[in-house]
Parts: C-alpha cells; sequence; structure tokens
C-alpha cells in the first residue's frame, strides 16, 4: 500500500473525508453549522423541529401546506404498536433508556408494511415513523420505568410539547416547549460524527433505516459520544458548589483528566450550538428556581479554560454538550434520558445520511464501506502457524 | 486537505488499512485466510467452532482443560431469559430473522449483571453469552414463527449440534453436525468486512459489545453484505435446472447483471471457505437426497466463470456465498435463515473485534472513529443561505 494508506491507520480516520455530502458542513475554524446551507443560528431562531426535519429530509424549507402536511403526518406515527408497550414491560426497570430504545426502535417497522421495498418514497416515510416513534417509545419508556403508565399523545400539540407531554403527563409551558424544540434543532445533525457514520454505514449494505437507526443509536450510546452530557450532569453534582470549582479543576488537571464539555473533535472555537443554549439553560434555571447548575458551568467553563490554557499554552472551547447538561436537568429531565434526547432529536439526521447513502449517491459510490486493516498478529514462525494436537499445547 | 484526502472520498474506503489488528490475515492475492496466525483450513479440519471461538477471544489455542471449562461455560449460557421468547412471540411471524435477531440480542444483557463496568474479563464473559444468547434467539425465533415451541438446549451436544437440535427438535447425525460446525468455523471471521467495521466504530465510542454486536448484526442484515447467500439462493431457484444455466448467464449478464456468488472485494482466487464448503455441499446433498442444488451451482461455476472471462477478459472466482447456500438448503434451514447462520457464527469475530478495539490498543489508539466529509450542498450565493419567511417560500 502507499504512504497515504499508511497514514490512517489507528487515527479514527480524523481528518480523513471518506464522503461527499449536500446534508450539512461543519467549519471547524469558523464555528458555523450549516444544515443544507442554512447557519444553525437562522435555524434555531426561525424553525420548529418539524421544519428543520423537513429541510434535512426534502433538502430545501417547506412551504405552510408541506409543513402542515408533514406535521400531520407525524403525528399519525405518535401512537406505536401495543406490543411495545408489553415488551417494555417485561425489561427489568433499570436498564439503561439507550439500550432500551437501540432494541424497541425496529419494533417500529411493524407499523411499515413496505420495509422490504425500499423505494426513496417508502424511506421517507419510514424516518417520519422513526422521528415520532422514537419519542413515543423514550417517553412511554421513562413512565413504565417510574411504575406509570404511558401517556398517550396530544395532537394539538407540536413535536416538541408533546414529547414534554407523553414524558410528564402535563402540558408544558410555553418558554419550556420552546426551548425543548430549539434543543431538538441544535442536535438534529452534525455530518459524520460517529453515529452517523455508522448509520451510514449499514446503510451502504443496504440494511433498511430502521437496521441503520438502531445502529446508530448503539454508537451514540458509548460514553464518548452520547454519553458526554451525562458525564457533564455527573461532574456538576460531584463538583456540588461554586466554590468547590477550583480544587475540582486543579485535582483533574494534575492527575492528566479533562474537563468534561470542554473540548471537542472539529471546532475550534466555542460550539455555535453551545452558545445557543447557555442562555436558554440560564433562563430555564430561573423558571425552574434551580440556578446553580447553571452557574456552576458558567463558572466551571472560565476556569477551566483559563486553567486549560495555562498547563497547554492553548485555547479550548465549549461543546453542545456542556450547557445542554444543565437545561436538560432544569427541564426535571433524568440524567440518563439526556443521551435518548439527542437521539430523537439526531434520528431527523441520521434519516437524511441512510437517504443520501442509499438513493442519492449511487452512481459513483461503491456498494459499501469495507475498509482494510493491517495484520500485527503472530506467523509462529516464516509462515502460518502450524497446529498442534491439543494434548501437545 | 492533501491528496490522501481527495482519494478515498466515495470509494467505501476500498483498499484503505484503518486499523492494525491481530487477530485475521486475509491474503487476497494467495487465497488465504488466518485467524490468530492459523490456516482457515486447518482449523476447519481439526477444531471445533468452539476451540475457533476460544481462539479469537483468548488469542491462543486453548488446551484441553480450557476448552473444556470454555464450552462448559457456553453451555451455562444457552438458557436465555424468560422474556425474550415472550417477546418473541409478540412479534408478527413474517418479520425477517435479522431484524429479530438485531432487535433481541441486546436483551441477553439482562443475564450480564456487569455490563455496565466493561473490563476486559466482563466483556469476555459477555462474548460468551452472545455466542450461546444468539443461537438460542435464532433457533427460538424459527420454531415460534412456524407456531411450535422451543426447544430447551441439551447439553450433551456441542454448539453446532446443540443448535440444529434447538431448530428442528431432534438431534441431527454426526455427518451433519460436523458439516455445520464447520461452516460455523469458517463464518467466524473475515478482518474488516462491513459488520466487524460495524462493530468496532461502535465499539470505539466505548458502547458495551451488545451495542456493537447487535449493530454488526444490523449491517449484516443488507443484501450487499449477510444477505448474499440468500440471493444465491434465489438464484439457483430461479434457475431450476441445468439446461437453464445458459440462458440464465447471458440474460444476466448483457444486462449488465451479476452472478451472485462470484466476485469478492478481497480474494484475488477461489475463496478458500467456498473450496472447503463444495465438497460439504456435494455429500450433504446426497445424505438429504438432493443433489440437484449441488450440481447446478458446480455448473454455474464452471459457466460463469467462462462467460464472465469471455465478456470482461478476466477471471472471477466464488466466494463464500457460492456453496453454503446449497450446504444449508440440504440442511433443511430455511432460506431467510442464512444470514442469522452467519451472525450466530461471525459473532466470536466481533466480539474479539470489540475486546481488541476497546482493552489491545487502547494505548496509541483515538478514542473513536470520526472520518470527515466534504460538502458539495448549496450555499444559495457566496455564502450560508438567506432563511426566508414561510410566506415567502
Amino acid at each position: 500500500m502507499n504512504d497515504c494508506t499508511l497514514s490512517v491507520i489507528n487515527t479514527g480516520l480524523r481528518g480523513v473525508d471518506v464522503a461527499s455530502s449536500k446534508i450539512c458542513d461543519v467549519r471547524g475554524k469558523e464555528g458555523k453549522l450549516i444544515y443544507r446551507g442554512f447557519l444553525i443560528e437562522d435555524l434555531a431562531r426561525n424553525a420548529s423541529f418539524e421544519e428543520v426535519s423537513f429541510l434535512l429530509l426534502y433538502e430545501r424549507l417547506p412551504k405552510k401546506q408541506e409543513l402542515e402536511n408533514f406535521s400531520q403526518s407525524l403525528k399519525q406515527k405518535r401512537n406505536i404498536p401495543e406490543n411495545i408497550f408489553s415488551f417494555l414491560k417485561t425489561l427489568p426497570f433499570d436498564m439503561n433508556p439507550m439500550d432500551v430504545l437501540q432494541m424497541a426502535t425496529p419494533l417500529l417497522m411493524q407499523n411499515d408494511h413496505k420495509v422490504s421495498e425500499p423505494g426513496i418514497e417508502n424511506t421517507l416515510c419510514s424516518a417520519e415513523n422513526l422521528i415520532s416513534g422514537m419519542a413515543s417509545i423514550t417517553a412511554a419508556w421513562d413512565r413504565i420505568r417510574n411504575k406509570k403508565e404511558p401517556v398517550p399523545p396530544d395532537n394539538n400539540l407540536n413535536h416538541a410539547a408533546n414529547f414534554l407531554y407523553m414524558l410528564n403527563g402535563k402540558i408544558p409551558d410555553d418558554e419550556t416547549a420552546r426551548f425543548f424544540d430549539t434543543s431538538l434543532v441544535l442536535h438534529a445533525e452534525h455530518s459524520f460524527n460517529a453515529s452517523t457514520f455508522t448509520a451510514r454505514q449499514v446503510a451502504s449494505t443496504r440494511a433498511h433505516i430502521y437496521a441503520a437507526v438502531s445502529s446508530a443509536i448503539g454508537s451514540l450510546s458509548g460514553a464518548l459520544h452520547g454519553g458526554a452530557n451525562v458525564r457533564v450532569m455527573e461532574m456538576l453534582k460531584e463538583i456540588g458548589s461554586v466554590d468547590r470549582i477550583d480544587a475540582y479543576i486543579d485535582n483533574l488537571l494534575s492527575s492528566g483528566g479533562l474537563i468534561m464539555g470542554l473540548g471537542h473533535a472539529v471546532y475550534q472555537t466555542d460550539d455555535p450550538r453551545a452558545i445557543i443554549i447557555a442562555p436558554m439553560s440560564k433562563r430555564m434555571g430561573q423558571i425552574a428556581n434551580q440556578t446553580l447548575w447553571y452557574e456552576l458551568t458558567r463558572e466551571l467553563e472560565k476556569k477551566g479554560k483559563a486553567a486549560f490554557k495555562a498547563k497547554k499554552q492553548r485555547d479550548i472551547f465549549c461543546n453542545v454538550d456542556f450547557f445542554s447538561a444543565s437545561l436538560f436537568y432544569a427541564m426535571g429531565i433524568a440524567t440518563d434520558l439526556f443521551s435518548p434526547l439527542f437521539a430523537i432529536s439526531r434520528v431527523s439526521g441520521w434519516s437524511a445520511h441512510v437517504i443520501e447513502e442509499q438513493f442519492a449517491m449511487a452512481a459513483p459510490k461503491p456498494s459499501l464501506y469495507r475498509p482494510g486493516a493491517e495484520y500485527v498478529g503472530d506467523y509462529c514462525g516464516p509462515d502460518e502457524c502450524v497446529f498442534t494436537d491439543m494434548d501437545d499445547r
């Protein structure tokens, strides 16, 4: 193999562009995040999660009637098959919600009689089924594990408000619903992160979208990926009060640890999503009469950035998880639901990528991702090992 | 980015070595397949699936007592949690067995109280749980969808014979059991194919082995990957008799189609596994008094290779799916179980890769696979698109 090959071994493919895509651009240097040409700031300010999902799936902003039809179709898909509830009720109540979501998501295909004929129309329809269904599953599991009955959807509510209603059994106030909607918008897409790459890779074998999205959930369940906002919250709880921040940072940095929520593989500025979430987290803390977590986060940001710079002589920046942890916590959402919240939003992006992988790029694209590996194992001599009888081992 | 980056866009990472690995070497030019230093021919001739699984997981051949302990441990894990059966019974009976396996596999973690403390010892234990449990799930689902009760395991039987027993409710004859055992050995590992890459990628986020293996099943469910042996069988049925082969090939090649089971991304010879399976398929056809499918395969091989060479001026070779289809079919196994059979064997390889990804290469390895993508979407002008009000669209 040539030099190029050698250079990507064990690098996690960092900095290696593996595909061309029309879905999302992350401009790390400038701190810009762009969905289908639109800046995340514009989308967060102006568009609902439904509108952004339409944009991601259909490659353009919807007209008014189109958005209404799309929202209506999502509403129809909120009712999940009955056997999902009975299945969830058989699970141990301490099972991790991400594991539950990975298992239960493919069950949504029962609603979908055309899963074995995965043309682009059917796959778009399946994507809607996943967007609505994964939210319903997540809410239902949180109810069931807390020994409450699942709440049926309220079709007067939009996607974000309805999710909170199905989770808590009461209609959220407008501000909370709007913040939650915006956080869904912010998490909906981020180019080739690990879970999206998993979704595309599974889709590249021509597996259907349920298999691809379920696998992406598995990928997102890892502590280094979707688990990061959970670990931010655990860190905030561990610190507990502002006056303990200095000691926490000293201790962490001197033992070679990292401050959760600071640093990102791509951004060389504060994550634009963090900048949007921060004031929402502040306001949500006020609404919930629970300002500690936002204040802790802000102080930790200041002191953590300074300490990092002093130690490493370079800057470090907030990522999206840094402020979303305190936002979701102030909303009263259980910490171990943070990753599922990420999933029920990112499913729109994953779906767009599955569709691009399977339909948009058919011509020049090879059939599936199949990299190689350099064998560094033994050969027990000049060539293969000699198989020895069991008694001689 | 540099030239290297450009060269891998939309290539499916073909020929790009992304990691170093001690597990498996596929020497395409020579037609050699090597697990942990040992030639597949030696393993197929001398070792059971249990022995090969031990080799893959523990990096060496087991001593006699070690193999006995390992086999014993696998036997203890054949009994899957009761709620898996009740779950399977709620599913529509026409659901694809790969979808069922992807959903049900994470349920095996209920047996595994240390899944949240994934050290290497615990992960090895989980791997055993997966190896036994996925076989039990596959057999149980085939029983349930055929309105039969699942068959409890028989711990006098080895893994291969017990699977056939749990599937059919009767103990297989020695020759059939041995052929099935060998086919499990042959499918157990194949370096960085698509599903293994999925498993490693999910594992690289530090997701647990159940998430990684479930995702790998999703990847394997695609028609271009694990689905290939199913399509070989469908092709054989479509052809139906030896005298129709010429017309089938003419028709296929003139319309730009491919003969299923011929051609492989890596081998430039006949797949060494196909060479081992072919005589098993022949003999199994005799045992089952059903020699047509082997004969069809053999004739199709001869004529297909000749026609391909005449048309393309280069050779094409058999891959593992080419003869495994007729072998499994002669064993009386339902066609749509061929991919699950692949999965219940490959789980040993996937597990070895998860362990290598998470434990063996910790030091020089980056945290997770996170490639980039080249954005080729619109910008609606010199820079970002302008967000327009809905009424102006």
